[in-house]
């Protein structure tokens, strides 16, 4: 039973056979009033996937397709849907639902609301009917959690940024970047190469953060003003306390020497995670933030003003993210999520020629 | 050679023998232009005076006479100082030097200048004499750091202020203590117990949080409009995403369950930390971070302006801190240290009678 009554998807099994892809139609979650259906053209592959996929952030519900990066068209839309019509270019990004209704919801914050649901492995409601992701023929997602893709933005460049890109935008923006600022980016992977990107576009100074030198050339071509690579002797010395904020997308704790870090910021200066390293975490002590009164912490995604205000931004300033495209499939998706896990692309997979499997 | 030439204090001679005073002579700096000599009458009793004797936080300078919350009388003031009048009753606090001329000098932020010099233990530039405290006869500091005592505040009250107490205030201003936030203070110690004062005095709902109930008739005394007490099943639970910010004075990381005090928090709501405990760390994970988006961080004394605003403010109130004086003495000290170091107190102890030792 294809579309409407089921879906399709490449779906794993479990954290033992993560590498293996299955074709599989599944049930989708019943169409609401505010639904939208959205035919998947593009998908961004995130680390989160291969976290989910593997059991590195714990048990999961299986079978499951995952993909939170999103584009597609919006085939049908619910009777009270006001924010999308039905044609459009749409993205659906990591999170699918919140209650609208609570103090974080009205103030844009619905990625705290506490009933949050992600976009593919949460259980609905009433049904438990387990959401499915991207690497499908499509999405069935609530009005509020669908994008419209400004004109002029590639789907390939788009998708991407409906996590990787939201995840470094949001914490910038809330912690003051802009013009007058140093900004620092710690890791150049998917996140990081949007946040240099997107740090760069709203006017700040960026540094990129490496261990090795390795990525030098790519930041400074993302458009970094500074590059530091921390397996250089006396790294930190020459910019003790000068920098407003630093992103930190690295997404592992191995060898991490928070402290030299956090004596990069300035008085009150920020240190905000996006990452979420598997496994253990990291060991602090006040002291580390007694030389400078610094604040550490995280950041989920973010709000929709904030992904349209990021989409748009991105279209104004025509920024070309480093995207690696793959046809979708299974022998695809099981060489790629492999490469992702060791770290070997520059620097975001996306997904496509969905026709090609899903029909057009 | 008593003074002008030389001080007189209550020494320790190293950690072994922490608890022994011993009433020596010692050679201050050199009296300069913007020097005030403070003739000492009161002085409060920190736990940074036992961390540093005991050896808690590392190798010291020794013998060495602790103590950082001084009031007394400015009996000498150099040829260009223009913030004291001699005859004038005067506080000292922890911190005594900084270059007054870089950037965190400039605003505000001193006491994260780079060249800070502790007010004990601290080798002066130049001399190496070593800064000594206020378990002494009398304490010689650059004007920026000696602050005039308002009148109607008792010597005995204003002096744990200078160290305890900015601690407390510093960080609660500096992160939007006010009407109509909701402010926790963690550990109802000699700081926590002034965190309650001054956060009420500052017009937040204050929420004393400690792990038992013994506290609690106090804490409500002090102001506190509510307690919380984390040993009990479910603590956290009618508490989650409401506080603004969390003042963490806990003086040990033993058995502290962080993620929970974490979940308290509203989104990017603030954990500041201003106990420096010995030894051992605590480990963070990113996902303890993840559903707030909050923010830990620490926070260093506070600047020459806080102190005075603090102290006008504490003045305007009538605060009334909770203090235990002690008459200065070389017994004395050995008993109080000791019952500190077992958190025997409620909640500062203040040092008196310093004219029966050290003369009229």
């Amino acid at each position: 039973m294809p579309y409407p009554e089921q879906f399709t998807g490449f779906q794993v099994n479990g954290p033992e056979t993560w590498t293996e892809f299955h074709k599989n139609e599944f049930q989708p979650k019943p169409f609401g009033d505010y639904d939208v259906d959205v035919k998947i053209e593009a998908c961004g592959v995130c680390g989160s996937d291969v976290h989910t996929i593997n059991g590195g952030w714990g048990a999961q519900n299986f079978p499951l397709a995952v993909g939170h990066e999103i584009v597609g068209k919006a085939i049908r839309v619910g009777s009270k849907v006001t924010l999308i019509k039905e044609g459009q270019r749409v993205g659906v990004g990591a999170q699918s639902y919140s209650c609208l209704d609570c103090r974080q919801c009205n103030n844009d914050n619905e990625t705290y609301c506490r009933k949050q649901l992600d976009t593919y492995g949460a259980k609905w409601p009433e049904t438990g009917i387990i959401s499915q992701g991207g690497y499908s023929s499509h999405v069935r997602t609530h009005e509020h959690w669908v994008f419209p893709i400004p004109e002029g933005l590639n789907s390939t460049d788009a998708a991407p940024m409906l996590c990787a890109g939201l995840t470094a935008y949001s914490p910038l923006v809330r912690n003051g970047c802009g013009p007058g600022k140093k900004v620092g980016i710690v890791g150049i992977g998917g996140i990081g190469h949007f946040g240099v990107l997107f740090a760069k576009a709203l006017g700040a100074e960026v540094w990129a953060i490496s261990r090795s030198h390795a990525k030098e050339a790519d930041a400074l071509k993302m458009g970094a003003d500074g590059f530091i690579a921390t397996g250089d002797k006396d790294w930190a010395e020459p910019h003790v306390m000068t920098f407003d904020l630093i992103i930190n997308t690295a997404n592992s704790f191995d060898g991490f020497d928070l402290s030299a870090y956090l004596s990069l910021l300035d008085v009150h200066g920020r240190w905000v995670s996006v990452g979420l390293p598997e496994g253990e975490g990291i060991e602090i002590r006040n002291q580390d933030f007694m030389k400078n009164g610094c604040l550490i912490g995280s950041s989920h995604l973010g709000s929709r003003r904030e992904t349209l205000e990021m989409l748009q931004l991105a279209a104004d300033k025509k920024l070309q993210p480093w995207i690696e495209t793959v046809p979708i499939g299974a022998n695809n998706l099981s060489t790629t999520l492999q490469r992702l896990h060791k770290n070997d692309v520059h620097y975001r997979f996306c997904l496509t020629n969905y026709g090609d499997e899903f029909g057009q």
